[in-house]
């Protein structure tokens, strides 16, 4: 059957469904029930998960897990998080009760400005221009009045508009550069909406300045936020007298503290360490940015990029021994939003938001910092003592009997076993086959 | 009530849902409903994704959605995307159609390498250390003989072990850096057990080896396989005359592919918009990634670490017109999986592989590539086109009408009308109690 097909987005759910199973499955029926076994039985609630995104067919679960214990700017929190990943959600549940009864984790919103450009081209002289811009800049701001009132009650805003001569870069290059204060909203509509209006009154304006003036143009490439923000930046941080740090009794806190201080300067000073490093950061980030709604690929390519901002890629965390006393941080750029886009529509984020007390953007940024700085730890934590497969292989061994079929109580003994073995999934075969019970 | 808790993670999911509820919430019962509102009827298949993590409470939905019409390497695909944000699936959708009729995407893959280090700390002589690494050498890479034997079956396993100097970085700081193939599982568990393997087999022989030498210590500090994956590279391409280029009959072939040109241009100068740029085109990549059950942490901080790569961060993606012809290419580093990991427990991600004809590893490496692309061209055609909002405005429009409980009727007329309206929620407000059907 034809892989190709017209009008697709006008069908129905059911014709697509339709469609999409005879055309790319050897079994139709078995691949819609598959889609069907996932549908809420609350039509009303699926059809609002449907209309989320295009083309939906089903829901896509993802696990929403808790972590309790987590003491942050003194008060208890526990956090939801959303993630596939075995072992994230018990890490961070380590990693709060450690520092629970270690005065906890403190955080601090640094500053919360976002960005936002209008990119374009200009051919004629540059003094010009700046007069030009100096001009209408009023005008322009004005012209966003409508759209502003709102977000200007609550605090926020256009902050500043700025011209900047990007034509060392590329020949006739301009931006105008804006800074915008967003309140508890991540701001994307907002911004994108402020600088499409302003982008099209420059334009407007343009074309009159310089209709005199024979081959002066000014032309709008693209208007857009951008997501890369060093100046919506939270710092998470731990601290702990080194007598006091160990872990475990084979881990004396000094030999602890030195430990981790040195993995944290590997990760600092070797990019291919510190991907990994920071990849389990964005373990905790991330599963606290899906379950309050917010949107990872802008929280991704925000945070990585600020980790390249000097000139290498190198660690977002930082630690080191002072005057006896450990002390463990992290600064991230998070433009989060705890009002619009996913925040009210979607019930479980409402719950999550709810499960944290219903935060404020600054304090959610926190949170999640938070959440990051406590997934690093942990991940140190477990390479430089035990390292990390012990915990994975447990939890690989769990996946391998679930996919076999495993019994509770072949589940049991196995479990048992395996602390002695090696994990692969020929042993784990093997031994379900012995005890065939 | 308290919001702390002692071995949480040992009470059965009722006992968790019951003290989270009390503990965090005004109205217990509700938040006990709507937890429960989301589980499957099928308890079996609501056991299986409960233990994907640790303390899962509930299924958090992510729209599972498809994009139909993608040309690649001259085979039709539907792609399977799970993602929360709107527009991306139609954009996706758009873009494919598009260059069905304009020749198709064409994608290789460049290499498969994936890396491991064991970061160690050594205090002696650097002529010895290296004497003693290639003297041992054979006898490191055997001791994960057993481990590497059905990797190796699937033409997989350790490809090469360096000894590395990082002295400089780091008084004392050395690694031993291993390449490695992992055929069509991601390969994380392989690789870390291959590297803890040898790191147990180097500290026990170094013991050996240096007992004699007064002072000299070789201590590992961590062992773990790096995300940043710059020898697993896929590229995706799409090619077409100029005069073909023409996206509507107000945008000429020239004029358009002069704009993308300039708009990747920008996003390769200027870091503000190189973010949002990538972020654009891990929107298609991260969607394949989650719906193929691949971990999009990973993928995200190996993606922007290579955007870094030369000192500062760039676009991932070129345009480029040569001879009357558009080019516009896309390299990823994507260490993707097909077995292993979620791919044989979550059933979503065996519908959207079978969705894709069971691919290989490397033939999802292409794949995912060209999601990214054709996100990419998607959203600088919309941006230096029509700009980004109309869209966004229509699918805002939608979630502010369902957050509102807008009947259907209420709903065509509000998008009639605000068709030349700006949408807020005040206006649709106002609008829906003026038009009270």
């Amino acid at each position: 059957m034809d892989k190709r097909i017209e009008g697709f987005s006008k069908l129905t759910k059911a014709e697509k469904i339709d469609w999409i199973t005879q055309a790319h499955f050897k079994n139709p029926t078995t691949a819609e029930s598959q889609l069907s076994d996932y549908w809420n039985s609350d039509s009303d609630l699926q059809n609002k998960h449907d209309e989320f995104i295009e083309n939906t067919l089903t829901n896509f679960y993802m696990p929403l897990g808790v972590a309790p214990n987590f003491l942050i700017n003194g008060e208890s929190y526990t956090l939801p998080m959303v993630i596939e990943e075995s072992s994230v959600v018990a890490a961070a549940g380590n990693a709060a009760k450690f520092w629970q009864t270690r005065g906890g984790f403190e955080a601090e919103v640094l500053n919360t400005i976002k960005v936002g450009q209008i990119h374009f081209s200009y051919s004629g002289d540059i003094q010009l221009l700046h007069l030009f811009f100096n001009k209408i800049k009023t005008q322009l701001l004005e012209s966003t009045a409508s759209l502003s009132k709102n977000m200007k009650v609550r605090g926020g805003g256009i902050q500043s508009m700025e011209l900047m001569d990007k034509s060392d870069l590329i020949p006739d290059y301009f931006q105008l550069h804006l800074r915008f204060k967003t309140a508890d909203a991540m701001g994307a509509n907002y911004i994108n909406s402020c600088l499409e209006c302003i982008a099209t009154e420059l334009e407007k304006l343009a074309q009159n300045e310089f209709k005199a003036h024979d081959g002066i143009e000014l032309e709008v490439v693209m208007s857009i936020l951008s997501n890369y923000v060093p100046e919506c930046l939270v710092c998470a941080s731990v601290k702990c007298p080194v007598s006091k740090l160990s872990p475990s009794k084979n881990w004396p806190g000094e030999t602890f503290a030195k430990k981790m201080v040195q993995a944290v300067e590997i990760a600092k000073r070797e990019p291919h360490r510190a991907v990994t490093h920071n990849k389990g950061i964005m373990n905790g980030v991330d599963a606290l940015v899906l379950a309050t709604g917010n949107d990872f690929r802008a929280i991704e390519a925000g945070v990585h990029a600020y980790a390249s901002k000097d000139g290498h890629y190198t660690s977002l965390s930082n630690a080191y021994i002072k005057e006896e006393v450990f002390y463990m941080e992290l600064t991230l750029p998070l433009a989060l939003g705890t009002v619009g886009g996913l925040t009210k529509l979607h019930p479980l984020v409402q719950w999550s938001l709810e499960l944290l007390g219903n935060p404020d953007a600054k304090t959610l940024m926190k949170i999640v910092a938070v959440a990051g700085l406590a997934q690093n730890f942990a991940a140190l934590r477990s390479l430089v003592t035990s390292g990390i497969q012990k915990g994975h292989m447990k939890m690989h061994l769990l996946n391998i009997l679930n996919q076999m079929g495993a019994t509770q109580i072949q589940k049991e003994k196995a479990i048992t076993h395996f602390k002695n073995h090696t994990v692969s999934v020929k042993a784990v075969a093997q031994f379900l086959q012995n005890n065939n019970s």
